[in-house]
């Protein structure tokens, strides 16, 4: 089986591409352009069987060393409901950041921030909390009997702590959770065939009679403190690689010796330690147990899945679906190796189907930094829900139909008198209303040099009142495009306002053709006059109105300007609100835009057609430079 | 429907806990003792029909605002096989850095951090690579001027390139990849109900005759340049929201039009372009489109998951088991929002399954960093395979399993002959070898307070090759917990070492008890003694071996030790090699551990005696100065 990599000369030329002169100027000055890393490029044999149009080839890794999943365990088959089933209701959710995800930090929290994270817990709205592994560290310990001297536990909620299946550490376990009213003392052993032979030393008989042993002594334990509600909960270790049989004895036996009722309910949990499969095989696994488990109403059917093949999410969405009624996570996934799976993600994919996650994630940004502050690992980017970058959009495409998406929300919400937060949602590209999460709309729709128009026009509608007219969008969004083409880099709103400043505002004030004082005045009703001075001279147009008496004095002055499109909107309500005009001109054959802006609605209009005015001098003085050093450049 | 949010005093004083004063000192004196977020804790209406052990209420989310997937859309249903199916070979995996991952960029890549990226991409193995969306930017149409231009793409790779049904962006696109061999030219339309009414604003057919027309335009262009292999693909955007037979219509009408063949393959490109729903409905959507799509062995059916639901890596697993050959998406989950779906991911899910990747993933921190250069977004700590904590393990539980585990691994590999690196591998909590991927052991086991002594003993023994006895290493490890607990802090291999060094070597030779010159001579076989100074003071010793003859000389010096444990082990191999001796005693009722460390084998046992000697006379001596100290306090 084992492959030897060779080299195909084609591809090796192109790997060292990168290191040699390019012709483009770009890439060989590029500080980054350093060698690819030196792979062994994938030339093995074609696949059997392989079509023409699949190119692949054979690989040089090992992946001969592993065995699909379903020759590691056998996979039990029941009739197979789930792929129709529907998730309606959110499950009970059991963080276990204390526990769990504490475990695999590099830094383990110490007391403060245990406290914080159950604080937050608490405040989300958690009812059951998995909070140490007292046996097995002193800050675990020393966490615990915090929790019971302090009055930290509501009343309504239930504190899970994790032993071994070993009498002196079950002891101590029990020491800890001494004097808190409600908790929940959960056992684990690991069950695998792996685990009982490598790390245990042991058969299956021998690893039944060690958790009967260990149950045995809990009960016995828990029995003789009455004045405490004990609960027991079991998760044979790594699940989903044990026998199903082995795991269904171990578990009914369980649910007998703890003589389990609707009452008083045994939690069994069946941990996915370590992906295996891709998830519709756990939900099979789940099925089976869901469908074989003893005194069903009598037992809580928990999850416990961990992301080692980017599929956490989904192990626990489909064993819910398969009749899981409690699942273990961590906040953003935390946990060890790849994490356990995320409950925020959970909880709000519930959310945007329409179910009540039964926590609260009205400030999503508030508990990010709380679990970033304690844990020490930031959330990543592109983290469902929490990342800073999902609710943005920087492609053109996208942010079009999203500004287009929230104007028709909101249409939609006013015209049926609902407010914006709590109309239906079905804005293209984003799957939650960013409000429900206390995040911002403004924060949507990011500008760099993939964007469009749409992005554009929606920023600066939200971040500068400035309502583009359509059709000066495409003419903006060239000017941003060129700036962020030549920069690479994001635009923010601010700067997108300073370029339509320069770029339309400005040159209504300040540019070749100076506009000196002037008046406008109606002598006949319908028809105006302006009076005004151009480059120092006096100059006189008349016309149906203002604009068009001034097109007439800068016609007289040799600047002809007709307006071809007028728009002009206040900024703010109120009457010392200023007002922001868009003219665009046909000027020598050509359109430009210009924008003026003043208090005055006549004067925020003139400085409009100015600016056009201006842009388009500009143009013809930039081309005569042009031909000029084109002509200096030729000898002519 | 809407909800109040109303406050539930026990909760209430739960949160603001944290910012009162606290029994425990050490969370009084916390810097980071701040009050958790101000939530609405979720304390509405018990749900109706919630079991008792289920306290969790009702929460002020606004969840109402969203409809269920099967609402927004008609789920397909044909006879359902793809959970029993199983993925056997890599499906045709097409990146999409360049183009969806690019888009989704703060800062998108300029020509040589593209470049950059395409040499990883080939380097790697990938045979069709999607590289630009030509007509979106400048920076896009330059790259695939530069790929044309600079003989980057191998004979082998064929080049993928991205435009909307517009004739004059068809166009454009069609010239940026004028002089490539191998193109597809890939259309793309949005065809989902929303994206038709607000976007678009055009009906099912209008929709339809925009792709039709687009599409025949490329055929004509296509045919205008037979000397070039260009290829056609179509993605119906959202596809997993169009209604299932507009998208039938729509692809099998240019099956028919692109003349699709066994030979000349059209790709039908399904995007889950936002997530709407649990994995197993876009599995059933897909299923369905295998069933129904024509001319099947002349059409590539490809998915394009995202990851809005964090099901990316899940919707294409189940996608491939219900039908799709091809699978485009980006390294480490770049891509808009949330990301495209995974491609290290799946590919390395394919290799832990015992099925060829056909992608080289041999050095993947290699890969991870060219990335990670080229996008400026950082792969998280817990990202599947290639995160810097992946292949680590913290608690005490999982480092012991993995430290039995690779013992046994290695016992087995060297009983069938076959290197470490190629044999079968089934190592606890450790679900791929981390030397498939060019990690190495030394990095997969750290230790902390939750570490346990299997782990400890695994890194001495890596990294200082010190083979630490069985029965020594829970008295390391509590050493080691003391630091941990005290410090809350990782400990490096090399900080393990110095704990060892300051606890078990050092008093080996600097001590209470000062050993000055010693000899060990052997008059009679089997008779032994040893004379030295203790202390300043000459004794002597006899045994039957130099141990204890040194022992006896301590017990005339009112030392008296009983050696009760003794294993010695070369450090290195040769001749010049050090020893060190690890020695248990009985001294004063107690057990007490000693180490040395010497090229002699003799000397080295002899300080581990007094090492032990030395530590159990500082024990006794701290408990001579706290019972003074006492009396003092008390007075007496």
């Amino acid at each position: 089986m084992s492959r030897t990599s060779s080299t195909n000369s084609r591809t090796a030329s192109a790997i060292s591409g990168s290191a040699t002169p390019s012709p483009a100027a770009s890439l060989a000055a590029s500080p980054v352009a350093s060698p690819a890393p030196s792979l062994r490029t994938p030339d093995g044999p074609v696949p059997s069987g392989a079509p023409a149009w699949n190119r692949q080839r054979g690989s040089a890794m090992p992946f001969h060393r592993y065995r699909p999943a379903h020759e590691r365990v056998e996979i039990p088959r029941t009739e197979r409901h789930w792929p129709d089933a529907r998730i309606e209701r959110a499950p009970l959710w059991v963080p276990v950041d204390l526990r769990d995800g504490n475990q695999a930090l590099a830094e383990p929290m110490d007391t403060p921030r245990k406290r914080r994270m159950f604080d937050l817990l608490v405040a989300m709205g958690f009812k059951e909390i998995e909070v140490a592994y007292p046996s097995a560290s002193r800050t675990d310990f020393d966490f615990v009997r915090h929790l019971a001297e302090s009055g930290a536990v509501p009343e309504d909620v239930t504190v899970v702590v994790f032993t071994p299946a070993r009498r002196d550490l079950i002891e101590r376990t029990f020491a800890a959770i001494e004097g808190l009213p409600r908790t929940v003392v959960h056992l684990y052993t690991a069950t695998a065939p792996t685990w009982r032979e490598v790390v245990l030393g042991r058969s299956r008989d021998e690893v039944h009679a060690l958790v009967r042993d260990a149950a045995a002594y809990m009960a016995q334990l828990a029995a003789a403190r009455p004045q405490s509600d004990i609960r027991f909960q079991f998760s044979p270790e790594v699940f989903n690689l044990t026998e199903p049989d082995l795991v269904l004895e171990i578990c009914n036996g369980l649910t007998r010796l703890w003589d389990a009722s609707p009452d008083r309910p045994v939690i069994h949990n069946l941990p996915a330690t370590v992906e295996i499969a891709t998830p519709n095989v756990y939900a099979d696994q789940i099925a089976y147990m869901h469908r074989h488990l003893e005194r069903r109403d009598g037992v809580v059917l928990s999850v416990h899945p961990h992301n080692d093949r980017g599929t956490g999410v989904a192990c626990a969405e489909l064993a819910m679906l398969a009749g899981a009624q409690r699942v273990e996570g961590c906040l953003f996934g935390n946990g060890e190796r790849t994490g356990n799976v995320d409950l925020v993600t959970l909880a709000l994919n519930l959310h945007t189907q329409g179910v009540d996650p039964m926590i609260d994630f009205s400030d999503i940004d508030a508990v990010r930094r709380t679990v970033e502050d304690c844990i020490r690992i930031p959330v990543h980017a592109r983290h469902p829900y929490a990342g800073e970058l999902v609710h943005t959009a920087f492609s053109g495409t996208h942010q079009d139909a999203i500004s287009k998406g929230l104007a028709h929300h909101a249409a939609r919400a006013a015209e049926s008198g609902v407010p914006h937060a709590q109309a239906p949602w079905s804005v293209p590209y984003l799957p939650v209303d960013p409000a429900d999460l206390g995040c911002s709309y403004e924060a949507v729709i990011r500008v760099n040099s993939q964007s469009g128009k749409g992005g554009i026009a929606h920023l600066m509608q939200r971040e500068h009142g400035l309502d583009l007219p359509r059709a000066m969008r495409p003419d903006f969004s060239r000017t941003v495009q060129r700036a962020t083409d030549d920069s690479g880099q994001e635009v923010t709103a601010k700067e997108l306002g300073e370029l339509f400043r320069s770029a339309y505002l400005v040159p209504g004030t300040d540019g070749p053709v100076r506009l000196g004082s002037w008046s406008a005045t109606e002598p006949v009703p319908g028809e105006h006059r302006v009076r005004c001075e151009l480059d120092g001279v006096p100059c006189e147009g008349a016309g149906n109105g203002p604009l068009a008496a001034f097109c007439a004095a800068l016609a007289a002055a040799g600047h002809p300007a007709d307006i071809v499109d007028y728009a002009e909107h206040a900024l703010a309500a109120g009457p010392h609100s200023e007002a922001v005009a868009y003219v665009r001109c046909r000027i020598g054959g050509a359109m430009y835009w210009g924008a003026g802006r003043d208090t005055s609605v006549l004067t925020a209009s003139v400085r409009a057609v100015l600016s056009a005015v201006n842009r388009a001098a500009v143009d013809r003085s930039v081309a005569v430079q042009e031909a000029v050093s084109r002509e200096a450049v030729s000898g002519r």
